[in-house]
């Protein structure tokens, strides 16, 4: 009924092994330019800067997202027996195309393109002009609105969303297992195959048979340990800074044209599909030209590497000294100083305030009890107290 | 005597682990930006289009050659007791800085550029104005034309060219383990602990213990895998050629800033600095504005990968199909059909016919004698019939 | 139909993730006494005197062989579609307990006990005192018999044999990549997803397609290396010769009641279940304590892995000096010099002498060729000259 | 000054890629008997019955434990520095040699034995006739005295034992690799190579810098996961089970010979040296032909994986339904019923409750806190409320 491929393709892939395709529509979607772009948007922002191996893209991400939500769809009994076979193919266009609207240096596009990446992402399906929706369309006509209510958790089956976001899903699965790849590190990993054959499914919800319980507390360390060595990393804070800083200066100079459809607030559809990581440090190689004194040291020190330096938890004595120092040098502190206030507890790596929130369990009475009142450790973490942490960032050459 | 780091710095690494670095030099020409730019030219080129996490870049690959070297000359008896510290300060600086050269899509980007990118590495570390050719004199006023001695093969210690360019060198060692690594495939892997530990030195020679064979042999293996299944797999020929075909029509327009001093034949130093990837999809991105509807369409296939279709030993019919299609359907087959022809004798992993590449063995009588003639398989592979083979390239959508 | 196990019941496994049961008669016929026997065997024999991991048993190997042809069944649909379920069954079955008829010291054994192991596991088989046979039986009356048919390759299906037993079969595979993980070498490991995806069924006859030929080269490579650094391995065989010459002195002295069995031809099935290396062990513990010098002295060296020295290919000088020595210090030569005579030919990890032995390749014409004729690597392999070794083996303490 | 081997051996080690050793003594103390003996003692008792792969010996494991002592020994300065070589020979051999007590299924064997293995193993070091003993004095008179000094923490220098016996030692950093990886489960690894670079002395203490601390968390949690997934599992605690009912009736008949040593209390140095699992297992089938109905019954239960069925913390109702029928069916419940009490905070992977057993952190001003006031996680950890529990043992057939 629905179109499948001449015969299964497979892409070799270091964390799943293989990228398994039998829908002609999925194939359509990798091959659809605004997917394609991915390849053009580093997973991690600036953080090959730290760990030098991180250079892999949300194309490879967005497909590892998908296999993991195929393997949920058909090696999950629960889950295979609960979906028809459109609602699967919906739930994993929606796993395929949930980083679409990504811009570069993610987190930090957002402020200056004024629109988050999931409504982008929606925007972008929703578009006839563009050819995710005519792939879309051409297996469904309802399918691109499927799919967003899928993204924007307005599904009626919540166990479609969860799927694919929430605690426990296939999103934060791939990226903990495939940036522990990329960069090398072992924190990441965690037994997906024993939580893929612990998930069950009661009343329309994902949850986890009690006997996956440790399987899930590993994941949960691993979140932890991810967050803590490698996405809150203060280098990659640091390199976030300057490019932060560049667009400070930038917006008082104006003179580069690829910027430009950034700072009129919101992108066209096709702007955005040409705004990738290649046309921002294109432009960050014409600033070398700037005149601008501040604007020319900032795409110097995004082109090479010149991070500003870290203090963690300074004295007064210390800011103090620095500023000073970076007056005397006659550094202009509107840029070359910044303040980092964070707060651990907003670093946890799960809490369960949100009812929506929770990692479900299952116990042996066929009830549904959260994770933190099965799980010793992670009622021990969410106890955590909150610490405050300042950082201050600043060139390394006042030192 | 020589300037060392504060502490040993390390830099985490999938492939070995971790990089060790304890010489100021080394610090401060990874820091260089003329080397900060080789995270800017992925080490495979556009195989990331075929194995899409191959997206690694220059930059990793030149920090591992430079890991197996340190290794080699630490852990490798006769190395470190053959070189002095200065020398394999030399070595390590050539083996760091040896693809320096290199441009993006690396040997397509030669034909354009006309100059190898060995040369290219030479000049940059000669040239006073380049941030490596200043962290080079500041630990020493000849180590740049002697890093040069080294990369031409014209050093006095023919040992010191070997390690990092010989048939069974660092460069080559560090690449087949780290593309299998980043692709996914397991072809490459070899045991390389065991080669490092059956390295000798003999007439000032790099050879390999005889109970280091079948390590040897097992090597050999993988770089024949990997030239088959990854370096010469048709796709990656077909993206080489949907970008040497966009620069034969550019060569009529000429209209596009960010590629005109590529057609001016050689590059300043200065001007190769900015001609990394970044430039050349922003370059490809503005082709997609161009009036010229060829250049316009190849800009399209290699930004969306649209690669052409290939067949490989065409019967003569078929090709007289495929050109009539193209025909019928107004391809201008000066620029959409093309043949490769290819000799495997010249994809062999390994040959004897020049003396300086032959991997030499030291038997039990410590006399050195050629792989083939220690090793049955390599002799054997030495004796491949050659065959040539024909492949011809067409746009998918004529068929 | 057939019984299932309530839910699939799944065993750890490092080499294969996991191990999948889903049927009754699987689950019984490893809980049957025969089956846990092997346990108490080593699947490599005495190599863990040389590699000191090697302490795996025929235990996990079976597993590992049983689960290969699990996914060649419900993976590979050529196989999926031609077999019945109940052939599934059988052909699941065989694979399982294709090793019950193994000896301690395996090979060795076969040269005392004067039966193939191959005969050994059709006895218990069809035994129906045997649990294994009660365990088939309450499956189904005929499965001891049909299972027989296949391991004796007489199965009117010849690709029920060729799964478990031919050149490219579950057997092999799972060894191979077993005794690599287990040995801690990398020589063994070759692409089993990928050799998986590539099966196809022609003519009744299990064949490959010619897109996976680099794999089965990789697989035959595999094979050739674990071949010369493992299996072959000349301390391995040393540790063999300390049996033999144990048991060619006990002959002629008989006075361990645990041996005994073993001298009077053939065991009966119950004696044969007893005879595991536990009880082998015991008896060498007891020649401890025998009067005999020779047999005490061969107990030791047995029990703390006091081998043999050797020399490969010696001169007949050297030969002369070794005997020499060993008469000058008593050493009987019936036991303590040993000549090993070996054709490197009968070591070819492939050959096609044999019509049955060929691993088919499917063209893309859907015609079957042989591998040697699809591979160059393979076609020089075949043309390797045959060398013919000598090893002699003698006590260490001479030299 | 210290014998040396005429190269450095190497033996290839899954875990560690290469066991070196370097020092004669250590090569002598590998070939003694009482070391050879360690191949013939499972690590894991009989964990192999849950995870089929866990087959590895006291051998590897005693291996693995010298290698990662010889790292610390030349790869952390501050221990380099600090110990003299001899020293460093000292504690080498404490490493190598602190299982050699060990008797077949650890811990029920010392209740039997009513000898700790730490005192047999100081024992086997100190007599003058075993092999071991005379390997250490051929280097050193008092080396058996001073590496008995380490392993009972006498030794004036407790850096020496705290590398292999303290809460962050080479003892538990071998096993928890070694055990995830022959399991199969990934829940033990850690960043063993980060461990390492972060280690320091100070006040003769083990201490690890604070840029460690996510390494020690990780290397907690692994501990954490491997006793509750691995060594605490109930299926391990039912074979532990059956041969204590087996000694329990054992001790009333008394008719087989190899197990009587064992009933006197005490054995000898030589005695304890047969005394290896092949013995018992052989006692276990001997006792296969019993007359008493209920030594077979357990003989056959131990041989041939018949375990107890088991209920975590079951109802009163449950327990009484068990024992009824435990009845009814004529099972004596001194042997056929058994029960379990165990507090969770007793299995706890790390406690501070005694000043010898914190793990030690070094902060940026040089001064040492304990883990748990730099850790959260940890800190949390130690709060994790008591839980008391019980499993009831008995046999599946009365179900």
């Amino acid at each position: 009924m629905f179109n499948k491929t001449n015969e299964t393709k497979v892409l070799r892939d270091p964390v799943h092994g293989y990228i398994h395709v039998k829908y002609q529509v999925i194939w359509d979607c990798i091959n659809a330019k605004e997917f394609q772009r991915l390849h053009r948007i580093h997973q991690l922002g600036g953080d090959f800067q730290i760990y030098h191996t991180a250079e892999h893209s949300r194309f490879s991400h967005s497909l590892g997202v998908y296999e993991i939500t195929r393997r949920m769809c058909e090696e999950v009994d629960a889950i295979s027996a609960t979906l028809s076979e459109y609602e699967k193919i919906q739930v994993l266009c929606a796993a395929l195309l949930h980083d679409l609207g990504h811009g570069p240096f993610s987190h930090f596009f957002e402020t200056l393109h004024k629109k988050h990446h999931e409504q982008m992402t929606c925007d972008l399906i929703l578009d006839p002009e563009t050819e995710i929706h005519q792939a879309l369309i051409k297996e469904d006509e309802s399918l691109p609105q499927n799919i967003v209510l899928i993204l924007t958790h307005k599904h009626s089956k919540p166990l479609m969303y969860q799927m694919i976001s929430s605690q426990l899903d296939a999103d934060r699965m791939d990226y903990l297992l495939r940036d522990a790849y990329e960069t090398g590190t072992s924190y990441g990993n965690f037994d997906l195959e024993r939580i893929l054959r612990t998930l069950r499914v009661k009343n329309d919800s994902l949850c986890v048979k009690l006997s996956g319980m440790h399987s899930v507390e590993d994941y949960i360390m691993a979140r932890y340990h991810m967050y803590w060595q490698v996405y809150l990393h203060p280098d990659a804070k640091s390199y976030e800074i300057m490019i932060q800083q560049f667009f400070k200066r930038y917006s008082k100079i104006r003179n580069i044209d690829v910027f430009e459809p950034l700072m009129n607030g919101s992108l066209s559809n096709k702007e955005f599909y040409l705004m990738d990581e290649h046309r921002m440090f294109y432009g960050f190689q014409e600033a070398l030209n700037s005149e601008d004194v501040i604007l020319k040291d900032f795409a110097n020190r995004i082109l090479n590497r010149h991070l500003f330096e870290w203090i963690e938890d300074p004295t007064k004595q210390q800011i103090m000294e620095i500023k000073k120092k970076l007056e005397q040098q006659d550094f202009n502190l509107d840029y070359y100083y910044y303040e980092v206030v964070s707060h651990s507890k907003a670093y946890l790596p799960y809490t369960e305030n949100d009812e929506n929130q929770i990692i479900w369990m299952l116990n042996s009475k066929n009830e549904l009890i959260s994770l933190s009142s099965s799980s010793q450790i992670v009622k021990a973490l969410l106890k955590m107290k909150n610490q405050t942490n300042k950082c201050i960032y600043f060139p390394k050459e006042i030192i």
